[in-house]
C-alpha cells in the first residue's frame, strides 16, 4: 500500500488527512472518510463511525503507524468504501508523508562517501565511517511534501539536493540486531536531505554535525510504500531531474553498511519510534555537488525512486533572508598547546 | 512557578501528570486535579471539569506550554484548590520535566570549550566555533527525570555527565534575533547531556555529530522554573556532587555566545517549537572529563543549579549490553588523492 498525507481546508483551518494512493488509477482515497463509511455500512451510527475513524486515521502518520497491525488492517477495510471517498491524484495538496518523532540520516553508500569527501569535505574519509554506520540527527520542525515550494535560504549560493531512501520505522525497538531490525521497518519513502554546501564545511569542522547547512528542512514523500510491495531495497533505481532534464541516474548498490545494519546500529541504547525516518545516506551521484550542479531560484527538482514514485520540489523564486546572523568573535586560540 | 512531570499508576497503566512544585513547603500540586476542583467550585459539572482540565493539563508538558498564556493562567487558577490536590514532594515519581519535540545542545562556555578540546578532542578549537554558536541535535527517545535510574551502557568505560542550563522554548518562532528571542523562552531547567567519552572522539571524526556517545539519553529536570523567577541567567551558580562529595563548583559566566544569541541562531531557517530544549553547553568544569572523574555503576550524581534545584541520577549497578555491534569494514582509502 502507498500511504501519504494531504491538506484540506476546514472551518477550524487546514487539516491533514491520511490517504492511500492508487498510482495506476490516479486516485487517492481519504482513509478516515472511507473507514467511517465502511463502519457505517456495518451498523455504526454516523457520529460513532466518524469518531472512531478519526482516531484510527488521525492527522499524524506516526500516530497511525504506532497503532500496529490495526492501521493497515483498517486501511484495507477502508478501501471497501474507497470509491466513495476518492479523488484524482492531481487535485490534492501534499504534505510531508510522515511527521517523524526523530529524523536521522546515515552515510552508507561508498560512491557518495568518496564523491562527498573529494568535493565538500576535501579530506580522506574518516576511518570511523568504516567501523560503524555514521549518521546525524536533523530538525523535525521543517518538512515539506510533494510539490510544496521550498524557500531558498539567502545564506547559501550552493543549494543542493540528496536523493536518499527514507526508511520509515514501524515499531518501537531498542538494541536490535541486523537479524530482526527489518521487522521494525514499516516502509520506504524518498528522503531529500537538502544541503547548503558552502555552509557545510565550516560546520563540519566543529564536529557537532550539520546546523544551518541542513536545518532549513527535508522533503519527504510523495508517500510511503509499505514493505510488502518492495521485493528488495538493493537494486532499486533512482533518477534526478532538474527542470525536466535528467542530471543523474543511480541505483541502490555498494552499501558500506546495509539497511538492516543501519537500523540495528541506530537502535543501540537509543529507541526507534513509529514514524521515525532514517535516511539511507545519498545514493551514488545522488547529490548535485557530485555532478557540479546546484539549485537556482525557480528550479523544479524531481527525485525518482523505483517502488515509490517521484518527489517534486519547486524552489522559490525569491530568496528568504533572516534578519540576523551571528557576529564572529575574536579567535582566542591562535596560540594553542595541549 | 516550578513545573514538572510525575508518573502515577492508573487502570490504563502509568499516566504522566503535570505538577507545580512548592519547594519551600515541600509540596507538589497535581494541576489537572486542582484545576478540575477550581472549575467545579465555579459551577462546572464534574465530568466537564475533568474533561476540560485534562485537555488544559495533558501528560505532555510541550503540549501544555503550546497553549500560550492560557497554561500559566490556568495553573495559577488551579492553585486556588492546590491544597486539595497536593502531596509531599518526597512521595512522587519524577519523569523528564519536558517531552521536547527537538533537543538541541550548544557549546557556548569558553572554559568548557578549552577543557573539552584539551582532554577529549585533543585539538585546537575550530575557528567556526567563534563564528557561530555550535550545536548538535539529540535523540528525544531516551529522557530521564529526577531520581530515575540511568542504565549504564556496556560499550563505555568513561560515562560522564554535563551540567547545563536547559533553555525551554515557550513559543514557536523562526528567524528570531537576539532582541526578541528571549520572548520565546518559557523557562530553564537542568539538562544533563550524558556522554561516553571513549566513544566520542571516533564519532567526532565523522563530522556528523554525536551518535552512541550521547544517544543513551538525557536527564531533564527536576522541573522547569519559569522566567519570571529568574532575574538573570548569567551569574547563576552550579555544583556537581558524586555520592555526596562536591566535585565541582561552577557559575554561568564567560559566554562565547549569549542565550539570546544561541536561541536566535538556532531559529534561523529552522523553527523553535514549544517544549524544545536547547542546552547551553556545559558550564565551566561542569563535566567529569574536565576534572578527571567518570561515573561508576552504582554512583549517585547530583547536579545543582541556582534558581532550579538539584537533579539527582542514580546510576545502575548493572551494565546494559546490546546484543550486536557493527563489524569494522576494511578501510578502502589507505591511498587517497583529491
Amino acid at each position: 500500500m502507498k500511504l501519504g498525507r494531504t491538506a484540506v481546508p476546514t472551518p477550524d483551518g487546514e487539516q491533514l488527512r491520511l490517504v492511500s494512493v492508487d498510482t495506476a488509477a490516479g486516485r487517492v482515497v481519504d482513509l478516515a472518510r472511507a473507514y467511517a463509511l465502511t463502519l457505517a455500512r456495518r451498523g455504526a451510527e454516523p457520529d460513532r463511525a466518524t469518531a472512531i475513524s478519526r482516531t484510527v486515521f488521525p492527522s499524524s502518520m506516526s500516530a497511525a503507524i504506532g497503532s500496529g497491525d490495526l492501521f493497515l488492517d483498517a486501511a484495507h477495510q477502508a478501501l471497501e468504501a474507497g470509491d466513495d471517498a476518492s479523488q484524482s491524484i492531481d487535485e490534492v495538496s501534499w504534505r510531508a508523508a510522515v511527521d517523524s518523532p526523530v529524523i536521522r540520516d546515515g552515510l552508507t553508500f561508498e560512491t557518495h562517501i568518496q564523491n562527498f569527501h573529494r568535493v565538500v569535505a576535501k579530506t580522506q574519509p574518516a576511518r570511523s565511517l568504516y567501523e560503524r554506520p555514521g549518521y546525524f540527527k536533523g530538525t523535525t520542525a521543517k518538512s515539506y511534501g510533494h510539490d510544496q515550494v521550498l524557500p531558498y535560504p539567502d545564506y547559501t549560493d550552493a543549494l543542493d539536493w540528496e536523493l536518499e531512501i527514507g526508511y520509515v520505522v514501524g515499531r518501537s525497538g531498542s538494541d536490535l540486531t541486523p537479524d530482526n531490525s527489518l521487522d521494525h521497518l514499516f516502509g520506504i519513502t524518498i528522503f531529500n536531505d537538502l544541503s547548503a554546501r558552502d555552509v557545510q564545511g565550516a560546520e563540519m569542522a566543529i564536529g557537532m554535525g550539520p546546523q544551518k547547512c541542513k536545518d532549513f528542512g527535508y522533503v519527504i514523500g510523495p508517500w510511503i510504500t509499505t514493505m510488502d510491495e518492495i521485493a528488495s531495497i538493493e537494486g532499486l533505481v533512482g533518477q534526478v531531474r532538474v527542470n525536466g532534464d535528467v542530471v543523474s541516474d543511480t541505483k541502490v548498490e555498494n552499501f558500506v553498511y546495509t539497511p538492516a545494519e543501519l537500523l540495528a546500529y541506530v537502535s543501540i541504547a537509543d529507541r526507534l519510534q513509529p514514524g521515525d525516518i532514517i535516511g539511507s545516506g545519498t545514493m551514488g551521484f545522488g547529490a548535485g555537488v557530485e555532478i557540479g550542479r546546484f539549485l537556482q531560484p525557480g528550479d523544479v527538482l524531481e527525485l525518482e525512486l523505483e517502488g515509490v514514485g517521484t518527489l517534486r520540489t519547486p524552489v522559490s523564486t525569491e530568496r528568504e533572508k533572516a534578519p540576523w546572523w551571528p557576529t564572529p568573535r575574536p579567535y582566542p586560540h591562535e596560540e594553542w598547546s595541549l
